[in-house]
């Protein structure tokens, strides 16, 4: 490629030698893309009986609500994960109670892992991501207005279980769709 | 790069604008690879009273013994991954039954969910990966040809667990080392 254009990176799709699926390969250098299916973790983080999110500030779904939660990092484990989200995503200090719900959205190849949390002091506020991080009584949670059909199968996953101290993290809804219900369930 | 060099592939370490940790970048066509901690999936899968191990025909630890599971693709769920991984390693068919543990290796960066499941048939072999499949009663198990940490632990924790219908899933045993014995422990 000329020295002075943008990098296209791996961006046509081939089956490699010795391999048995496409992968995307560079056009200009060669190398082959092994892409992975990402893991998301984070937390219905509580105090008292409210329930913490975070009113989104970037695509998608800007403006809608949904729980701290993100992509882990090389070389985190999933509870510090969800630990670090949601100091980045709402200012919040939390303690892992347990693992809440499993759930596989292999549309978009991710594996999220939900923990119930405890919120170790009320000083939370809004990181760069959110515009606005509240504490909701359950009636008055958002249902309309929920980011992602996860966070809405984890909120429910946490009122089927809050009175258990031990027991199976949920996962998928049976015949859930992982879609959102905008784009037309 | 010159047309008939091997492509190097992302192979710098660099922190790219706007980024704020490092990343590996390609130096011959400035393309930045963002990598990501893998999700590994595999089962604890029993006939009656006899669990399956696999014998392992490749590197790290051949000749060791260890659990169907292997990385997760994209599109895939993690139960779905897990029967593959049977299949392959071992031809076993299996239906899964609960999520055993949660195991993090940090240091290499891998989330481990392992299933204890169901062996549907007797009928199981070796696939590309394994020198030799066998069903062990618990005295049986080759304790010290254990391939892995998180096999000896998914052992134990299938042995607590194996008469409880619903169990949280475990994780890393607490003070426990993720490296191998050989490795000093
Ligand atoms: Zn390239
Ligand atoms: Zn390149």
């Amino acid at each position: 490629m000329p020295a002075d254009a943008e990098p296209r990176g791996p961006s046509v799709f081939k089956i490699p030698e010795g391999d048995n699926r496409e992968r995307l390969v560079c056009p200009d250098c060669g190398f082959i893309y092994y892409d992975n299916p990402r893991i998301v973790t984070g937390a219905v983080c509580l105090w008292e009986d409210l329930v913490l999110l975070c009113r989104r500030d970037i695509e998608p779904r800007r403006n809608y609500w949904t729980l701290p939660a993100g992509y882990l990092e090389l070389g985190e484990t999933t509870e510090a994960g969800a630990v670090r989200e949601a100091w980045e995503e709402a200012r919040a200090r939390i303690a892992i109670e347990a693992l809440l719900g499993v759930y596989n959205v292999p549309r978009i190849s991710q594996v999220q892992l939900i923990y119930r949390a405890r919120l170790l002091s009320l000083d939370i506020g809004p990181g760069p991501e959110s515009l606005e991080v509240r504490l909701f009584s359950w009636e008055a949670i958002p249902w309309g207005e929920l980011a992602f059909p996860s966070v809405h199968w984890a909120l429910e996953h946490f009122a089927q279980t809050r009175h258990l101290s031990e027991f199976a993290p949920r996962s998928n809804p049976p015949g859930a769709s992982d879609r959102l219900e905008g784009e037309g369930l």
